[in-house]
């Protein structure tokens, strides 16, 4: 298989595969099993542990709800520099405002430049405890720091809502932008639009709605909503069954 | 303060504060609190609870974890028509497909949709239960479904993180730079649509068209083109203007 091919194949959801979500040193074993089911839920599986305050925990097994085969196959390590080891580009989602940092990526670009990079090799993404985040070091041994926009003025998103948060920014960068083509429903054509559009204004003009000497812009306003709703064949012989009902309407 | 300056108000994250977040039939109050913790990290304020199992309950208050205000705020309601009156467009967040309904909106694109709505009016996002989310009927009563893409094969988000995911787009849509907005036509309340459904359905049935004993979908088909057009306040009259005409129709 050729260079090109492999990249290529890299490009849609396979890149999850290569993403490695790191959590540090987390208190609440809860907050483990929060985070394997937002991993699970887009597609997300490699889970790196280090030094969590209890794992294995029920309350872990609990939480995950559905995602116990990514607790199954967590790695517990010591220390960040493993959970990075053969990785080509990790963030360490901050909220805090570090100096001289390399500049900060939103949980968007974020996500778009980590898919890129998981065509080349194993990234990551790391998350601090709940109290007090990541450290300094630990910021410092990350490729960059990414933050997700939040109010100013309350910005502590719990754990897993931030691992969800962050693993869905990374299934969107994956899975775009291709759009398939669903089996759509026959549009209506010119001619059926127009012939609907007679009928209408006829039934209009015989009810006494419309007189076309004081038209009052209505049959523009008529078409200018029709307009916009991409008629399908099969709406223009409903509406023109109403409107061939009320005009016989039994007395 | 003229339309225009309003309109251009909106753009930004003002349009927030005209967000209902509409939680039905939630079982555990845990979930409450997160889903009020998650707005509020993004800057929304208007939590709706139709029926809550239990509300106040202070394992809410545990999980809202410092937006304890948005929950002290939160309106408790008995059906979804009350959560949703006055507003001018409302999503329906559910993961299941349906058929035949207005065509499905991403969360990004139900974001954008929502905050430019936002501009005019309350706009609405509704979650249904943690187990068997939401209604058909809940579905039909808004103005389009919304799914958050996921993992085909475990696409059961926590009802936290799916407020989460929802509340951050929003942010997205709400902080992104719009181009500036011409004086848009008033769109059309909830209300006002259910009112032209309702006349709509009496006449069809009054001359025949509809027989409710064998209905064939056809009040689903009328719902799904008229769901797809965003209808505005002057069209809804012009609509009701001919059905009125036309049951009145002289001889």
């Amino acid at each position: 298989m050729d260079k090109q091919l492999i990249v290529s194949d890299m490009n849609g959801l396979d890149a999850l595969d290569r993403i490695r979500i790191v959590l540090s040193r987390t208190s609440h074993p809860g907050n483990i099993g929060a985070a394997a089911r937002a991993m699970k839920t887009m597609g997300l599986t490699r889970l790196y542990l280090i030094d969590p305050a209890s794992f294995p925990d029920p309350v872990a097994d609990a939480r995950a709800s559905g995602a116990g085969d990514i607790l199954g196959r967590a790695q517990v390590v010591g220390s960040l520099a493993e959970a990075l080891a053969g990785t080509v580009l990790s963030g360490a989602v901050t909220a805090r405002r570090r100096e001289r940092s390399v500049p900060v990526r939103s949980a968007r670009e974020a996500g778009a430049e980590l898919v890129q990079f998981a065509g080349q090799g194993d990234v990551a993404l790391v998350f601090g405890t709940e109290t007090s985040g990541l450290t300094n070091e630990e910021v410092a041994l990350c490729s960059m720091p990414v933050s997700i926009p939040a109010n100013p003025a309350f910005s502590s998103l719990n754990l897993g809502a931030a691992v969800q948060l962050l693993c869905y920014e990374l299934r969107m960068a994956a899975q775009a932008p291709v759009a398939p083509a669903a089996a759509a429903p026959e549009p209506a054509t010119f001619e059926e639009i127009e012939g609907f559009h007679r009928h209408l204004e006829h039934a209009m003009r015989a009810s006494g709605f419309y007189d076309p000497a004081n038209p009052k812009r209505l049959l523009q306003r008529v078409r200018r909503l029709f307009g916009r709703v991409r008629l399908e064949k099969e709406e223009v012989n409903i509406l023109r069954g109403i409107i061939g009902a009320l005009e016989r309407k039994p007395d």
